[in-house]
């Protein structure tokens, strides 16, 4: 049986051989706190900082107006976009980034359901364990196109496909377990029923492998502000397979998705490609901010990331079977990094009080109501050493 | 007959006794430039750039996920809502920030139609002259709402007026010539026979009194980038009149316009009042720079921004008449203030090369095709100052 010192003393090891360690200098993290909600909000990068200050003091204060032609503006929403491509596995130009999750999933259900419907196929099936703001969109979809909304999960839908469902729409990871779904499989079966997918990223893009293009998924979305640090209320970002998106249409024409904004054409004419989805003016400062965000992920692998992502969880499964498991806390996440997310959800009967003094001794946590600590894996800044440290605390908060 | 030295000393007698005068000090301008495309992009406040810097430095970096509940952000659209009701005359609390202007007309248009649409009322009427995104937008929603789309000058609008129509919408200012509509009449006859109104506010918001709430508008909406100086795709805007925003609903139901965001509720339940109109999480970084821009505007009265704007106006249209008329320049807005938004179309046929050429000597205008150079007079740091320099720089461009 290992005492706490060898688990510490293994961290260090781990750290030393983490091929992701020197991610951590691009973070601006607070020195005295080990931070695990890099699920729920990323923290700030150098790199953002440094592009919001030349955004205000350069672009906007001395270029006024001028720099949406000469600087870089009009193509942020597709750049940054291009740089989450490259995290979801996704190809150059399939992505445009812009609007909040819940518009940019009203866009692309709604282009779904346009594309697909018909007097036959009259079925949403929408993942019943999505994140709530999800399955209201979803909803409200289903009700404009005049489509039937079922829920069910989404280990049950395959059953339940057949050649009435228009699409399906469901996240990747489970927000609260973290169980991550089998997209590749689920994708296939709906497919072999024409049924379009939809899926949500949310707590997968940046700690997972989602592949979006080799899994043969229809439309994503997601927000900038989980794993890929963003900011607060970082933009959200709009995937269409590329065999799909030139006969889609969403319902929120703008100038930024037509074929020739400055043209200021009588008709919408939407642009080739997925900019056809973005609506509005870019949100520049918020976009600038995720922009440079992104740039940390192309110094590093997916494979890395991933392998990192799983390693700090599997470190800290291995501390919850040495230390914790005979105390009272029981695991409410798969104990096989490969079927998990990037977060692990702790349970406690005292979870609240235990996640209010570890976040007061500089171990941020939260809590989920009725009995879960959520523990957040962040592979770009997080070291096993916050891992050991936090297992450390919870068997002293007894 | 005046000569260019009487004129310019009169600008600086006006600035002397301008009540607006010591706003300038709050903007972060370009020395050697005169700025006249406040109505395009508003320039740096010092607050905004402030405001900024907080949120990077303290707000993200120090404070990360746990400022949601310790800082203001999720107060954040409310709160620019209400200090641009105070800008457009509308009651605290009828008017929430967030999306782009596409995305913020959506929402309003689609809860417009959904209200009043029925087997009778079946058409939509849209401003002919419209910025053509609200025309691509207003068209798209006709669509997914069942309404003959119908497409007339504002100006027409009352004599079509009847019991089929559903919803009409237009610009309060037309962007071309900055024309100022009669938004009270317009208001008024479609009332009576009980059609919607959804004005948008583009060009007017800032330099014009806007009086929704007086003027009875039902729904408006606009951006934050423009006179309202809330930088680079600053969030959009929505107001809904307090008589009907209970019973409004519109089609992108998130968890920012739930009645209980963090209850995670099955079901979607509006919040009560303009909040509802929210959806996704706030762009925190965007917004906050238009919160603090719309703090200067807290200082100043709209009669006295009105005022100004006006009188920068009618200075330009003096130079105008002394200057520039008997040499191949023509007018193409309003002569009396009173019928004008901010900006005046001043004609030339050589106007493209003319603009190229302010620009260049620091005179910060737009060219608009096929003959346009626009001048726009924002009130809280123009001075007649500028407005006398741009005239004596069109005298030298021959």
């Amino acid at each position: 049986m290992t005492t706490l010192d060898d688990f510490t003393r293994r961290a260090a090891d781990l750290d030393a051989t983490n091929p992701l360690a020197a991610a951590r200098e691009q973070f601006d993290l607070p020195e005295a706190e080990s931070y695990f909600l890099g699920n729920s909000l990323g923290p700030l990068t150098h790199a953002a900082r440094a592009a919001v200050l030349h955004t205000l003091d350069d672009e906007w204060r001395n270029g006024l107006v001028r720099t949406w032609h000469d600087g870089d503006w009009l193509e942020l929403a597709g750049a940054t976009g291009d740089l989450v491509a490259r995290v979801i596995g996704a190809p150059a130009g399939s992505v445009v980034a812009g609007d909040s999750t819940s518009v940019a999933l009203f866009k692309v259900l709604s282009a779904a359901a346009a594309m697909n419907k018909s007097t036959t196929r009259r079925v949403m099936l929408c993942d019943s364990r999505n994140f709530p703001t999800d399955r209201y969109v979803a909803r409200s979809v289903a009700d404009l196109y005049g489509l039937d909304f079922v829920e069910l999960e989404v280990t049950d839908m395959p059953a339940r496909f057949a050649d009435d469902v228009a699409v399906m729409t469901a996240s990747m990871i489970d927000y609260r377990s973290a169980d991550l779904h089998d997209v590749r499989a689920v994708t296939a079966a709906a497919h072999e029923h024409c049924i379009l997918t939809v899926w949500d990223l949310a707590h997968a893009a940046g700690a997972v492998d989602c592949n979006v293009f080799d899994n043969d998924v229809d439309f994503a979305v997601r927000c900038g502000y989980k794993y890929l640090n963003g900011g607060p209320g970082a933009p959200a970002y709009m995937y269409a397979a590329p065999r799909l998106v030139d006969a889609s249409n969403q319902p929120i024409p703008g100038w930024f998705g037509h074929a020739e904004p400055f043209a200021f054409e009588d008709t919408y004419r939407p642009a080739p490609g997925i900019a056809r989805f973005s609506s509005g003016t870019t949100h520049v400062l918020s976009m600038k901010a995720m922009h440079a965000a992104l740039g940390v992920f192309t110094e590093y692998s997916m494979n890395d990331l991933r392998g990192t992502c799983i390693a700090l969880g599997d470190f800290f499964v291995e501390g919850y079977d040495a230390f914790l498991a005979s105390s009272g806390f029981g695991l409410g996440s798969r104990r096989e990094g490969a079927a998990r997310g990037g977060h692990i959800a702790l349970l406690h009967p005292e979870a609240e009080r235990m996640s209010k003094e570890l976040v007061a001794r500089g171990l941020v946590v939260d809590f989920r109501p009725p009995n879960v600590i959520r523990v957040a894996f962040s592979p770009l800044f997080l070291r096993f050493g916050d891992v050991a440290r936090l297992v450390g605390e919870l068997t002293r908060l007894k």
